[in-house]
């Protein structure tokens, strides 16, 4: 059955002054399968309702709380009422909403990690399982064609056994004490009571194990960590370090940093398996290096020659050479999310690719990880299992 | 005054089975500024319907023709009927739909080259002028942050008196005879009747062309060029070498290729003054090259430290690292043309900064480009003005 | 037979505080194939005896002329004195000591370009021809090892019939006056009385026209050229932009300058056929990107895999990843000469891979190129035929 | 007093069939400073010979064995004798020659790893100090321009306090077992008897940490260490995953590996300190790139504008954008201890630039590492004092 009109999508968090906010508006906007109607953009009712003006929202469907706004859609005619909730407040502030949006009938989009703490995770988990509605979690880098085709390549054995993962996510942002200057994302990140156990590594680290576990196709079975926190009073880490084992035997090394002066958001990913290796920069995005045991090594395009796997032409908007990027990419895991969302109204069994963005078992993977970090890190550096 | 809706959009050309069509409708969308409302998609009524359908649109709204869609348009009220029209036909089908637009009260925005011949870019300017619209061509390379403050840096003399200007477009998608496969793109761009008297310097050439001047801020004033048609058969040039000469007594290169086997959509540029030089590549959209006399070079970025320009700081979402791509930058023209848009409606006199997008002017320039490029060519490569 | 000793090598200019003497004598030195013997170093005697000490020479042997050095070293016997001159002089003193050293019967290795003018270079080609000694002309860039490689799959018709090349040397040493400041360089480049009739042209496009045609294996038939001047003051061009034809068909463009402000020396190439194209620079000069009508781009690599010609094997000395340079291109020239020295001495018809490094044709072809050049644009950039 | 002569010296190892003899000899030969005049190239007497032919040697002066060397030529004129040894065996016959020649009154440049073990490399300094002789140890990576240029930096304090290092030496030419194919490399280096308890971690392991600890200045203090043998057979370690703690406070991570398939020899190294970052990678050696807190990115190059040490400047030889590579890094090492035996023989204090060389202490350090990493990851990755 050919969908008749966008998906109807409520917000939570997000007011103009947020950052993350805007991004998942135009992510959600740029394939125009999702139409936001409604939202719960501060705790603040007046800047929920200058947020929901500046997006033209009816000023009705502007609610003071995740919890009128639930109650009061669900109580609209299916054709009007919102179908899918995006959550995009702060980390303590995940569980709460998207477990009454999913009680409630409504599939969730939701920012990560996915929630304040691995406890959090595993219920949203049983939630989820229980309620059978489609929930994705906005791990924006598996959302690029690039690494898609990485994954690809792995799964389809061209790179023979994989021995070895080195996953980096370097930021500077803060090298300085930003939180003291009151800027508000540095505020809450490095909060423990918002932010949760871990800041570097709930914030970036966990990109960097979900990048790691999507691309090599193996699950992470053990960390050795060393976080520190190199800014004077910051309550959470800023840096950490961790050695990786994966279940077939291959090892690794994860590093994540907020201190790396200097640097923008260069996570990338490097892959070595017995028969070749691969290469992938945030950077430079839309480029994939392979390399080969025997032949030159091969430079694989965004929409170019030679791409194997269809996850990586799906998810292409523009010929080759002109570069797409991360809003793209985010772009990716909303549409993606809208055609399992349609494919759940319509009663139909979506097939992988179509559902092909992070959901909750890579969200309770993200909360393990930060949780066995800090734990390894605590007890001077030594093995933990996840 | 605030805006309090989108502003609504109709659509000439852009079929589902389109290319460009499409870039346009994620571009329009991206920002949640512009809300598509009508179109009249494809000469065949059925292709339209269908892809009226595939859009969400009110299939009343969804017309044969373009003459049928200005004329049910304009007796709507004016709070439901469309406001701009975006064309986004083969070349020989932009003079007709933007003048009638023109001439009914609809800004428009149009796919470049503006017109299929100099004439009618001079036509169109007179009916602009007349009408006092906003008009906007998508030559999106100048979208990109980065070449924003290119232009930026060259405006402000940093790089003293500009001597040399290197622009340059190779594609390799036409090496073959792709045009006689029935490929739809290939084939009204190799044919005089729908194209033009060029195929590569019209499609491509024309882009280069804009991109010196916009960057450099200086007009071309001669030109001396060898085009070619490498493929045979073909009725038109695919590769172009052009000597250019500026203004103020700079020189310069510009060549577009379509047979240079392999490439991307590699559009770059450089440009040296007395104190300094810049480059850019599209395929590295978000860095921009800075050199110096006598201090190391310097690589500005999208979103990064030390730009100067307020132009690319207003036209980038993301925080620095997050590559921006082209549909950014082509969202960022159509974004500039709803303020300009919304602007005229208030009547209000816009700025420079928020008009930054290409006008008729621009597609002036390159049909003048084209015209000239192909008589100098014609008569073996002896200088022409332009 | 096998070798028992060094060449023995005699070099004319290159005193301690010259540029380019030092640089030809750490190329001859590399391979331990040459040994330096004597010189005669600078018009100033007390130099050339300085020079001399700083080279560990016997005194007798630092000559006050070219003249005295060839006299002298001729009386000497077979075993003692020189067997090759190195000529390192400017562009006006090339002629004289070649002659007399080929006269003399002693092989020659000389800087480029080869003489003052043409009709000098074809003088010499005579000379060269009579009396069948060995000359090398040291076009350094062929002797880089991925220029080698990809003359070779040129040349094997993998990236079929060449369409088109692009050949660049973007410098920015002279952006300034500096010629007017004393700096030795600059003087006698852009003294027409010592470079001949082209500054820019002469030092560096002879350069990227040799390479163009290297690589290609393509004479160019045409240049059309516009050349500048843009130092005030300045008596020779210190800028060109020239369109090209080949004698297959093929087009091109050749641009060298030294007032690209902030450019250091960026040679590159690139061409494409009509199953591929190639590219190469100078600043990743161990890199060699191969692209494809139908399959991934591949990056050839100095001793890397895949590589097909034995030309880049012979010349190449260390491992893949261990960069090689400028000095290794040069003393590839330096030691394919001694090669050709050695089959000369003991009769033995050398094989073109040996013989692998420019001479007197190459040289020709540069004296040419550059009045041609010059032809052309004084008459306004009209075709000249070379 | 102005040397008179180039150096003579003597060689332990390197007969043509070896790999690394070649490459000390092209270094030793680039800059005219040194001269070989003597060698015990194999334990095969019939090869001696046949490499000191080759090399043009007087064969009476192609020893049997470097005991026979040293004291043959101890023996000679002081005129005549050989002054330096270069030792170029694999890491078990290191020691011996070693030990000889210091006590025989003969500066010594030996290859990495310095010894076999630990002890060895204590007795070894031991020596050295009591001779007080000249000892190079050629770990080239630091003989690089840009190499020394991030030292400089890192030391005038510009990047702040450095927090964090991340040294790679990835390889991938024991991806497949190598060694039983009788390759003459991975055969001695895979054997605990020859290669010493380690093969990755003391063959490239060493040249990472000796990066770290040259360019940050800082003494690693505690490594916490994952060693992994990967390919079935193999009998010492071909990956390795390090965690490093340095005397500061810094972090950092240090991974070198010989499976890492498709890599060349691509050491890099990143360090950040709180108030700039730097980077380089082998690959792209002529370039150093800092990053800054709230400026652009700088691009430093060999030779070219803005360095801010005499080291970069001394040990470069040719301008800008001409690539300078291993080589000559190498060369820089020769050349240097050419500069200090010279100091030494005219009883000259050596100023610490013309004596920037890795020497004993840096063989210590790295055998302390290997002995250290061994120990730490036998005991399961804990952390070990070094």
């Amino acid at each position: 059955m050919k969908p008749t009109r966008k998906i109807k999508m409520g917000m939570v968090g997000g007011s103009t002054d947020a950052f993350i906010g805007g991004v998942h508006r135009m992510a959600a906007n740029l394939d125009g399968q999702i139409e936001l109607v409604c939202g719960s953009f501060s705790s603040n009712p007046e800047k929920t309702k200058q947020t929901a003006e500046s997006l033209f929202l009816n000023p009705n469907r502007a609610y003071s709380t995740f919890q009128e706004m639930i109650l009061a859609e669900s109580k609209m005619s299916k054709e009007e009422r919102m179908e899918v909730v995006s959550i995009v407040t702060p980390n303590h502030l995940h569980f709460e909403p998207a477990k009454m949006a999913l009680e409630h009938g409504f599939h969730v989009i939701c920012d990560k990690p996915v929630t304040f703490n691995l406890h959090e995770a595993i219920e949203l988990e049983k939630i989820i399982t229980k309620t059978g509605l489609v929930f994705a979690l906005t791990h924006t880098y598996t959302g690029y064609p690039m690494i898609k085709e990485a994954r690809h390549i792995i799964q389809s054995g061209k790179l023979g056994k994989v021995r070895k993962v080195v996953v980096e996510y370097p930021q500077g942002w803060l090298s300085t004490p930003l939180e003291f200057s009151g800027q508000k994302q540095a505020d809450w990140r490095t909060d423990p009571k918002r932010s949760g156990i871990s800041c570097c590594m709930g914030d970036i680290g966990t990109h960097a194990e979900n990048l790691a576990e999507y691309v090599s196709g193996l699950n992470i079975t053990e960390v050795c960590a060393d976080l520190s926190t190199f800014v004077s009073g910051r309550l959470l880490d800023d840096d950490g370090n961790v050695l990786l084992r994966f279940e077939n035997g291959a090892k690794g090394l994860l590093h994540a940093s907020q201190i790396s002066t200097g640097e923008e958001n260069d996570i990338n990913i490097r892959v070595w398996g017995d028969k070749g290796g691969l290469e992938w920069h945030q950077k430079d995005c839309n480029s994939l290096i392979i390399k080969w045991l025997d032949k030159p090594a091969e430079i694989l395009r965004t929409g170019g020659n030679g791409l194997s796997g269809i996850a990586s032409a799906t998810n292409t908007r523009v010929p080759a050479g002109h570069p797409e990027g991360y809003l793209e990419a985010f772009a990716n895991i909303y549409r993606n999310f809208a055609f399992a969302v349609r494919a759940h109204q319509n009663n139909i069994k979506h097939d992988s690719i179509s559902y092909d963005f992070p959901s909750i078992n890579e969200g309770v993977r993200g909360m393990l990880f930060v949780e066995k970090v800090v734990e390894s890190s605590k007890e001077g550096a030594i093995w933990k299992k996840m």
